[in-house]
């Protein structure tokens, strides 16, 4: 019966698409984001944090692809507040902040967020449910003055943050330009805009893959459907080939020179109102940024990029990195989109009923991440803390004095705290730390008032390369006098 | 029926008990955050982020007073894992990676972790649901010189992030003196330990509301129950009067040294053999202490001291600050516990087996952060981004390129980007935003090649004190040279 006893143990797992971060993996992360904040800052934007808790009803439903019910959200019911979730980006919380404190923020208000956002999606690999993202936003300014200052801002962060010029593009579209085009192509009618309204999403979204899907995928997205490697059918939008030629025309618009790409567009959508307009927009926000230096080295007009997201309503960005790496297989492919963003002049609306202009970026910070380490870019501290050893373990306060004579001089020190009898698992754990320096003094040592120190990262050095002679003359121990131990370990450390 | 077409709003508010932080409140976070894990990592502990989601049953249920389903937590049912759950501590995560990555680990394993948790509590005023955690724990080691060195931890991370040496107490106590207690009071029969966990569960929740509800509430819950102001009855552990009496004995237990809290403990815990072990950890904790020169004045032995949390199997301890604030009301009072921690040797154990030994504490940073902020100890950077304003909307790229002037010299500034017309509604911007300086170039400065730079600083001390003759003079208005802006401008905020 002992069997029927054992009590049923809980599973050590994180729940699929989430992961823990460790060491370098969070200060690495850390620098980043403090970085990119800086930028922002720089730029005049103050630092906004909401909860990653809202109601279902202020985060509306914006997101793209979605294979989950609650619009792809993490949502419950909650006994005195209705249905509440996580996050899915820091756009929505924003929009309710502009809504609820309208009255007391600055006019424009500029604000940087970031932290976790939660996408309720199905996990699958390195396909994480809990990620990163950096924000800044500009609430209240109507004029592409903004815009082009977000792209000239998302170039700066991404500069500073190890990505040299050259490696990275921002291309600049309009969706004012898309809905001209949609025009032209008859599935957007400015008298009834509700009318196609299914249609354009599934053409914003088939945009949106084409790098994934290619010209034929979006072709056949625009038309009568797709069906995917696994058997998936996606249904298509229904456009005639001639409507699908107008959109497919409108992604392949970019000309060697922003000038070029713009006459293009006034060609392919200057007959629409609307469409009109984007292209005047795309032109201003290319002479500011030309005037500010920011040429196309760095940000180009680019008609294929059009952002997932349901809610932008004007110029949309994203910034790309140009250099390939090697994907899991070993091959090469290039990096991709780390950043994205737009002019959404609709969300405050939702809450107030006013009108209110807004734009802004996202950075994936845990994929711009991801791109720099692959790049070899990140220089993580990933050197460990002295290990004082504990050869007596009676003396234990002899030993903690010592870490603490370490750390009052700014020198990241521990005493080893597991089982001491084992000295050798003592070295072992140091080792495992990446511990520059071990401490060692047993009662022979602390009588003659000396302790040793074992230059662990010479040790290893030596192990690699040295002579047997070499390695028994030990060079990488030294005794020191007890009362210079910290000057000792500086200058071992300052060597190392 | 228009009346029926208008579409409902969605509320522009957090759900209650969630909150938003803005500016300074952000920064301020971040500092203390900061200087917090510099404090742990100079003592050996690595970063480690966990994600905010786990699964309900890695998290465990050991949240004190639960007046709510799903045992306190924020808990949703999964389509793929089951149901998960918002962390409600930093802790319960740690416990669930030292089992999952237990071969890979150094041991012991010491780690820091700074982040939200939340709880699911009724709402209540300045009673959150979301908060910051910023917690450091040693796994694998199970020595009480574990313990004492967070204790030490603890009380440089107070001072460093600006809580003097007298401002704050740290309290230690010991959970198996309080068995021993138990044991003495006839609530605890090692023999079968199981037996009376009920109302050992009662008493220890009594014993952690002794601030709140003062002895003699305590001795109710003891005892038959207790009836709270607003006619709610809290059931008692059922004691009798002589048995009660022997765990209030053990709260009064503080003596004026921590050798005579010690003997005073042996007299009332010493016949019980847990009882004497937890005595002479106590004991051990102190004289470690006492060698590092951490005395009374910082860490103190304290019975009354027992956390709330149901997981604790040794030493516990709370980190008080004694210093009187004002409450809302004007009433001075004590403001009390920032943080506490203590050992969990049973926390891995769910998952794996096998017995961990684990200690750690937590520093509760929003309570810390109001308390310097009631002690005026906070100097957050409030001044606001130099304001370039905007004279002439065709010349939007010249503001932008002073604007980028300024930064390239690391000056924070931006460009005014609402509606330019109404130049009031500029000046204005720039005082909501506490801008320093505000710089001007209409028309007629351009063709003369100069910039006017209006000190927004000097214009307010001026406005608050100077005569009309002074004001008319205009001393906190200059022109300068086009090309002198940025020197102009780093003079002027030189001397702000």
């Amino acid at each position: 019966m002992a069997k029927d006893k054992r009590p049923e143990r809980p599973r050590a797992e994180t729940p699929r698409g989430f992961r823990d971060y460790f060491g370098a993996e969070v200060s690495e992360r850390k620098a980043m984001l403090d970085t990119i904040a800086a930028v922002y800052y720089r730029y005049g934007f103050d630092p906004l944090e909401t909860s990653a808790v809202e109601t279902v009803e202020a985060l509306g439903k914006y997101l793209p692809d979605v294979d989950r019910p609650n619009a792809g959200v993490f949502a419950w019911a909650d006994e005195d507040e209705g249905w509440l979730a996580l996050r899915y980006d820091l756009t929505a919380p924003l929009a309710r902040v502009a809504a609820q404190y309208r009255g007391d923020l600055p006019t424009p208000y500029r604000r940087y967020a970031m932290g976790p956002v939660w996408r309720n999606e199905k996990p699958g690999p390195g396909r994480f449910r809990q990620f990163y993202q950096c924000d800044a936003d500009t609430v209240g300014a109507g004029s592409v003055a903004a815009d082009a200052e977000i792209c000239a801002m998302l170039a700066d962060a991404l500069e500073e943050t190890g990505i040299p010029r050259g490696d990275y593009v921002v291309r600049v579209n309009n969706r004012k330009v898309l809905n001209g085009v949609m025009e032209v192509a008859g599935v957007l009618d400015p008298a009834d805009p509700d009318r196609h309204a299914r249609e354009r999403g599934i053409v914003l979204r088939a945009i949106d893959k084409l790098d994934r899907l290619g010209e034929d995928g979006v072709r056949a997205l625009l038309g009568k459907g797709r069906m995917d490697e696994s058997g998936d059918y996606t249904e298509g939008a229904g456009l005639t080939a001639a409507q699908a030629g107008v959109v497919m025309g409108f992604m392949a618009a970019k000309r060697a020179t922003g000038a070029e790409t713009v006459a293009r567009l006034r060609e392919l959508a200057g007959a629409s109102a609307i469409g009109n307009e984007g292209v005047q927009e795309l032109e201003s926000i290319a002479e500011l940024l030309d005037a500010q230096g920011y040429g196309p080295d760095r940000i180009v007009i680019d008609p294929s990029v059009v952002r997932g997201l349901g809610y932008y309503t004007g110029p949309v960005f994203e910034a790309e990195l140009t250099f390939e790496i090697l994907d899991e297989k070993g091959r090469p492919r290039q990096f991709g989109s780390v950043a994205g963003g737009g002019r959404y002049d609709d969300l405050v609306k939702r809450f107030t009923g006013q009108a209110v202009p807004a734009t802004g970026v996202s950075i994936g910070v845990d994929r711009l991440l991801a791109a720099l380490r692959a790049k070899g870019r990140v220089q993580g501290d990933t050197r460990g803390p002295v290990v004082v050893t504990v050869m007596d373990r009676d003396r234990m306060a002899d030993y903690q004095a010592m870490a603490t004579e370490l750390r009052r001089a700014g020198i990241r020190a521990e005493v080893y705290l597991g089982n001491p009898k084992n000295f050798g698992n003592q070295l072992k754990y140091a080792d495992k730390r990446n511990s520059p320096v071990a401490v060692i003094q047993g009662g022979d040592e602390a009588a003659r008032g000396v302790v040793l120190l074992k230059d662990l990262a010479l040790g290893a050095r030596i192990a690699a390369q040295a002579s047997h002679e070499e390695w028994k003359s030990q060079p990488a121990q030294s005794e020191v006098p007890r009362a210079g131990l910290v000057d000792a370990v500086r200058r071992l450390l300052g060597s190392a």
